[in-house]
């Protein structure tokens, strides 16, 4: 697929599942950005995921991409980064386990910070609202609140100029984020959603993440590229 | 000094400079709060300025004291973390180049995750907007746009109880600041400001922080307890 004319640059939170990877292939290939991607070593329980994140940001022509190592885990609350709390096999109500407390602030506030330096115009982030799992950040109202904030806190924004945050995926469900990917060109195999991949980034196909992915593909009517682990390849 | 009766647990962001030690003494004596002091190792320019947060928040007794390494310096932009950019040795007009893009958004994040996973009520921090050497994040309505994203952002807000993030310095003058931590009982000499500390944390007596911090105590008609640089004491 062609590259567009280029249009500013973006800071792209990259996490190496499906929604970023189509955020990244929006950003680049339709609005034609050039893409700074930002990646977060954060204490997860598997590099697989950043793995992803490393092919996914060449194969849709990432300018850059950086991975930062920071110390969510040590603050601990989260089944995602606390060896102590199991990721749980079955999805329950409320907002669940694997929830990492104010994880897309901490992110989003990284992105700010690099924006500010390479002055981007924009921010883009693959949050969807649809199919949320719970999560309070990653609803529009906390998307605009994001926004208002960072309309104070950088020299940008004393400008008169502050980046703008997109997040072109919030009222997507999987179905409609995996059609525009495949649309997009994006490589579905390339990205890894499940909280438990194996070193090679391999799903369970039973958690939470595993099973709302696989009822996207069955939605959109599109064949699942997932590569699930040995034995663990849902019904 | 004796410690009130406990009031709810405090996240306390302490960088070792005199605002934030007025800060963790305020919230620790005056309020009766258990706080949990937070330090970031960002690729500031020196270490002198951790050793003395490590010392402050065991001087008026923080229940706890982690410091988070991030790797805000790896973005670049700023006097402060990177090497290529000279720390002036006046004042300029403008945002000054110790500006570290989008720092208290970022250090924030981190106070708002850890007070989820702690159950916190409340986060301190020490910004003032009248020395504030004119950074954007320094401000009122800055402080006032985060706790509204906050308010959004975590588990505790969509339970109805989200934390309450105060600046309670935020109005005040070097000077108050100054009368203040003193009526606290802060030990200043334990504290460091300066941009360009040796490794002692003896200050330079000659950049912005060094400036506005002499001047306070002059105003505050209160003797300097910084320990200066042989040589540099200034007038």
């Amino acid at each position: 697929m062609p590259v567009v004319t280029e249009r500013g640059r973006a800071v792209v939170l990259l996490s190496g599942g499906m929604d970023s990877a189509t955020c990244l292939a929006l950003a680049a290939r339709r609005e034609g950005h050039a893409c700074h991607a930002l990646s977060f070593d954060y204490g997860q329980r598997h590099r697989a995921e950043l793995d992803a994140a490393v092919r996914i940001a060449g194969l849709l022509g990432a300018r850059e991409h950086r991975c930062l190592r920071i110390d969510l885990g040590a603050l601990g609350g989260s089944a995602l980064t606390d060896p102590g709390i199991a990721v749980p096999r079955e999805p329950g109500p409320g907002i669940p386990v694997t929830y990492v407390p104010a994880r897309n602030t901490v992110f989003l506030s990284f992105a700010l910070a690099w924006a500010e330096v390479l002055d981007a115009d924009f921010i883009y982030t693959g949050v969807n609202a649809v199919d949320f799992s719970g999560y309070p950040d990653c609803r529009p109202e906390y998307i605009a609140a994001f926004q208002a904030m960072a309309n104070l806190a950088t020299r940008r924004a004393i400008e008169g100029r502050p980046v703008e945050l997109r997040a072109p995926l919030i009222a997507l469900g999987k179905a409609a984020i995996i059609t525009l990917g495949r649309d997009l060109g994006v490589d579905f195999s390339a990205t890894v959603s499940c909280y438990q991949a194996d070193a090679s980034g391999a799903a369970c196909g039973a958690c939470d993440a595993c099973r709302l992915r696989r009822a996207g593909f069955e939605a959109a009517g599109i064949a699942d590229a997932t590569r699930y682990q040995p034995g663990h390849r849902p019904g």
